[in-house]
């Protein structure tokens, strides 16, 4: 090992500072010497984010603990590292403060506005009346402060008004001579400001998925989207399935506390980044509304989840609730009520309303599917008057998580494959690859399929190569395991140094997530005694990171094979649902009406669950894929 | 000075120990000395109240600022003390562990069952289900934890149940097999508790004063009253009246808090003892009422009160709201509603209901006045269907305080008072006389006018000594003053080594306080043309410590010279009121609906104020002496 190596900072507007250190010095004490400004809030020991930086290039030491616990396993092994924490051991890239979210997790159409793209009228519930109260200044006046703005404002009473509210009420009224912004909440008073606040009224909407916690922020007076969040679900160091985090929670009240501070302070600090790229003060936050599968929606709330995860995984209350944000512990947003969507029942909970809400599933006169794709993935059958419901636990390999080199929809995922005599990759951000994520994975085996890399049988056979076109036949390798790996950037095309490959776990890993889901929609059918053929329409929902191939994910048959028009990706529906019920009252009560409606299929109960399961889990052989392409064509 | 003192103990069981210690040893180490086991919490810094001890007899010095922080001064100045704090500087009498309570500041009837003695209905509105509630085990079931408790009790929603009761659910359905025992307030569920808990069910009922703070706690099944509880409202040293605790509040929002904190804390410990004496569990009380003038009412709720004290004495709120225990920091009753009756308007306030509700005036035919004395006092008069209300800043010298030796109506307190050729002193509890209460200090000074010590214009004449009885005059003293000054009880009678005597600025107090009530009876008897025979009864009500003499009332003129069977004294009407709202949702409602019939005149606002009350002020000449007498006769 030399005894200096060169460390060359890039910031974020791509200027390059490059500077010759001691072997084995912290990066931190490497970007002083460059002199540039980290900042690092708790004074370099790994107790914060805020010196967060990526390797771009260039070998590190393994993440310290710290790395692990400020920045999570996905982060982790996208190369983000706490620069306090790693050691330069040879030249290396390293992008200074990155940004983040890398522009992963946007909803499809999530720019904008959101009551134009999804047609519905602007009716939050949410009203900022602008009012000039009489100041008592008659001795003989039997009134009170709250009377005279009740009085302004055209109310009948106080109602549940917040105490807190009152309190400052005497200086407030009188701060600007009796002139105030009274917020009401579908007529409940929930905040009374001096002066004129009218143009100030903001709302959140959240998914809080097992692996993924997407936020956006809304103009509530325009419907327009401010910014748009999104990060893994920092709970994931307690596991990265349902199951495991579940069984975590049951360990000791202390663990569940421990998993509901983590997505508390998830949501906080998105909330916090929302309204600081938004330039608004949070305390202008009135509305929140909330999605998130059974177990997410119950350990938010600090409700025991021990029994969602047992049979017959029945959940503590289904009722959709509101709640003022301190009992949540989301001091950040003082005044805001937060709106949890419905739960049908088991693991079919708020997120799948908030995906039916956006698809509108339950107004359709043919026979549709949602599949909402998570790590759970839910399927919705049915039409108006007749929907059914089931989940299934994928686990969350199609979003790109315990996949070797599986990532988040990030800067440098591959998205995209194509395979002919050779490998071309798409990478979001035309960056150097540096991992796969949920949409590269299914397009990759898809194309890995039809090249004949991969068997039906979803293995490898490394005498294949023999067979394979000469630049295929290289990239498909022995592996640490020797059960074969497919490389798809060989090290000196990749960001990380290191080959990014398919290895034959991924590919079991991928069977058993799209077996899952795909049995989940067989069941249906088989329930409720629908052939493809009667199916109008399959919306595929989730975020996979990036927008997906709808014919490869009919060609892993994690879809049924049907005529592709007839398939669509809708993107993140359930955070979808969560805005348009933020937007709108009217939504958010038609989402309790339908959950009413939906009749919910155990697949855990169903005798005939794994016989389906297993032949969900196959790929195509060659059959099948004739048979696709004949239905493709029809 | 002496090398050693004598101190002497006396335990609550009479067992005295005498022990002679070096002079200006601390009564802790003396007790220790003693083999007395006296408990220091804090270790002897004067930071609890865990040594307090009454000094019986003998001199020590004046009280520390320790003692005056963990005491008050109404302890102080009645001879209690932290024994860590005082030091042994002459023989004395020490009691160890004095009671805290001492049997003061009990309500008249106060024992035994509230619905017996006021002929109403047991109807807290808190009711206990005791069901079993099916536990989701079939798969296909769609329902959840509370769904089934719903069903249990028959209930058709959660309504705004609190989050932390569906936190802990799952455990507790399944603790006894789904055998829970739920308690509802008005039909919202409040508590949910594994097994049968029904045979417990308590409520509690608070009058906050500005002087004193009296509760009382009831088991909901019977009606019956399990402890009574009674204290000084330890926010006394930031200002004995009214207005100085105002001003004190404006001073900056920390001193809100403090006055906030303090009777927090105040009725957080009566809780605790009130429980501890009846042994129940916290947990089971449901219910508080709590009643209070308006000023109290602010700051228990954490309302700025600054413009309660500014004309025109507007409130924030007047109409009756019920909150969770935590809104109110009462962590110590975690299940609890607490519900404070409306106020009418100024400082006619929830105290003021309370009264009403018990005297039930809304409900005559002819024409009643209820006077409720405190530190303000309140005069409300008229009948079924026409109501007027005032309040009077009498001040807090008729509860005892601001009186040189006055003091709470505990054992010591001078509480009758004969005179003929000499002085005769009821005292409570057959002790030596220490001060005198307010029942007391009106009883002495209709005596002393009697007997010709006090002079009708409240003065005394030294030359007066002339023509009384030898014993009278020799106790007709100059005083410190030499303006006069009559002893009660001489030192070697007294308990206190000193004279109790009334002083000139004590009847000047008196004629402050009586006077503004006097006045405030006068006033509505005017504008409601009222005149004295129209008057049915006059219900005079409130803590002076005990039953006062009615007779001494009318002749000091604090009430109208009407036939005394005509005024009768009720007690703490207030807390009878909120005793009867907590055992009746009927009576709770009923306050309501009286709050909006009450007409409030303000006495500041009215011209004519200044000289009814200097009308009020004086005591009958003799010629109103003798109308009087022709009046009580006819």
């Amino acid at each position: 090992m030399s005894e200096t190596v060169n460390v060359t900072f890039v910031a974020d507007d791509d200027v390059r500072t490059a500077v010759t250190v001691a072997t084995g010095s912290h990066l931190l004490d490497a970007s002083r010497e460059a002199e540039l400004e980290v900042i690092a809030t708790c004074g370099g020991r790994g107790r914060c984010r805020s010196c967060r930086t990526k390797v771009l290039r260039g070998a590190v030491p393994p993440p310290t603990i710290m790395d692990e616990v400020q920045l999570g396993p996905d982060e982790v092994h996208e190369g983000f590292r706490l620069s306090c924490q790693t050691r330069a051991i040879a030249d290396c890239e390293i992008m200074l403060a990155p940004p983040t979210s890398e522009g992963g997790h946007k909803l499809l159409g999530s720019e904008g506005d959101i009551t134009g793209r999804t047609g519905i009228d602007l009716d939050s519930g949410v009203v900022k009346h602008l009012v000039t109260a009489k100041i008592p200044t008659e001795e003989h006046e039997q009134t009170s402060d709250i009377e005279e703005i009740l009085t302004a404002i055209g109310g009948d009473g106080p109602g549940t008004m917040a105490m807190d509210l009152l309190r400052d009420l005497p200086e407030v009224l009188r701060k600007e001579k009796g002139t105030v912004t009274v917020t009401t909440f579908n007529g409940t008073i929930i905040d009374i400001e001096p002066g004129d606040t009218t143009a100030h009224k903001y709302g959140l909407a959240f998914d809080i998925g097992t692996t993924s916690i997407v936020g956006s922020l809304v103009d509530l007076n325009t419907g327009e989207q401010l910014a748009a969040m999104g990060d893994v679900n920092p709970q994931a160091v307690y596991g990265g399935d349902l199951m495991s985090r579940l069984a975590f929670a049951q360990f000791s009240p202390q663990s569940l506390r421990k998993l509901r501070s983590r997505v508390v302070k998830a949501v906080s600090d998105q909330i916090k980044e929302g309204c600081d790229e938004a330039g608004i003060d949070p305390a202008h936050v009135y509305k929140v509304v909330v999605v998130g599968n059974t177990a997410m929606h119950h350990i938010f709330l600090g409700i025991d989840p021990t029994y969602v995860g047992l049979a017959p995984y029945s959940p503590t209350m289904r009722n959709a609730i509101e709640l003022p944000s301190a009992e949540l512990l989301l001091k950040v947003i003082p005044r805001a009520r937060v709106c949890f969507l419905p739960i049908v029942a088991g693991f079919v909970g708020a997120d799948t309303m908030g995906a039916v809400l956006a698809t509108r599933i339950d107004e359709s006169d043919e026979i549709r599917v949602v599949v909402d794709i998570g790590t759970n993935g839910e399927v919705v059958m049915g039409r108006r008057g007749k929907l059914m419901a089931c989940s299934a636990p994928a686990g969350p390999a199609l979003e790109g998580a315990q996949i070797r080199h599986g990532m988040r929809g990030a800067v440098g995922a591959i998205e995209k494959v194509e395979i002919g005599d050779d490998v071309t990759c798409d990478v979001i951000g035309n960056a150097p690859p540096i991992g796969i994520c949920g949409s590269g994975l299914i397009d990759a085996v898809a194309k890995m399929l039809d090249a004949g890399v991969l068997h039906p049988s979803g293995r490898f056979h490394l005498k294949d190569r023999e067979t394979l076109p000469p630049k295929l036949a290289m990239r498909l390798i022995a592996g640490g395991t020797g059960k074969g790996e497919f490389v798809l950037a060989r090290a000196d095309e990749s960001g990380k140094d290191e080959d990014i490959t398919l290895t034959q776990v991924d590919i079991r890993q991928l069977q058993l997530a799209k077996g899952a889901i795909y049995a989940g929609v067989l069941m249906l059918q088989r329930i409720m005694e629908v052939p493809d053929d009667d199916i109008a329409e399959v919306q595929m929902a989730g975020g996979f990171g990036n927008y997906i191939n709808i014919e490869s994910a009919v060609r892993i048959h994690l879809l049924p094979a049907l005529p592709l028009e007839k398939i669509t990706y809708v993107g993140n529906a359930a955070a979808l649902g969560a805005q348009m019920a933020l937007v709108s009252e009217r939504e958010r009560n038609r989402a309790n009406d339908i959950a009413r409606e939906i009749e919910h299929v155990s697949l855990a109960a169903r005798p005939d669950f794994q016989d389906i399961f297993m032949e969900a889990l196959c790929f195509p052989g060659d059959e099948n894929v004739e048979l696709l392409a004949s239905a493709q064509t029809g």
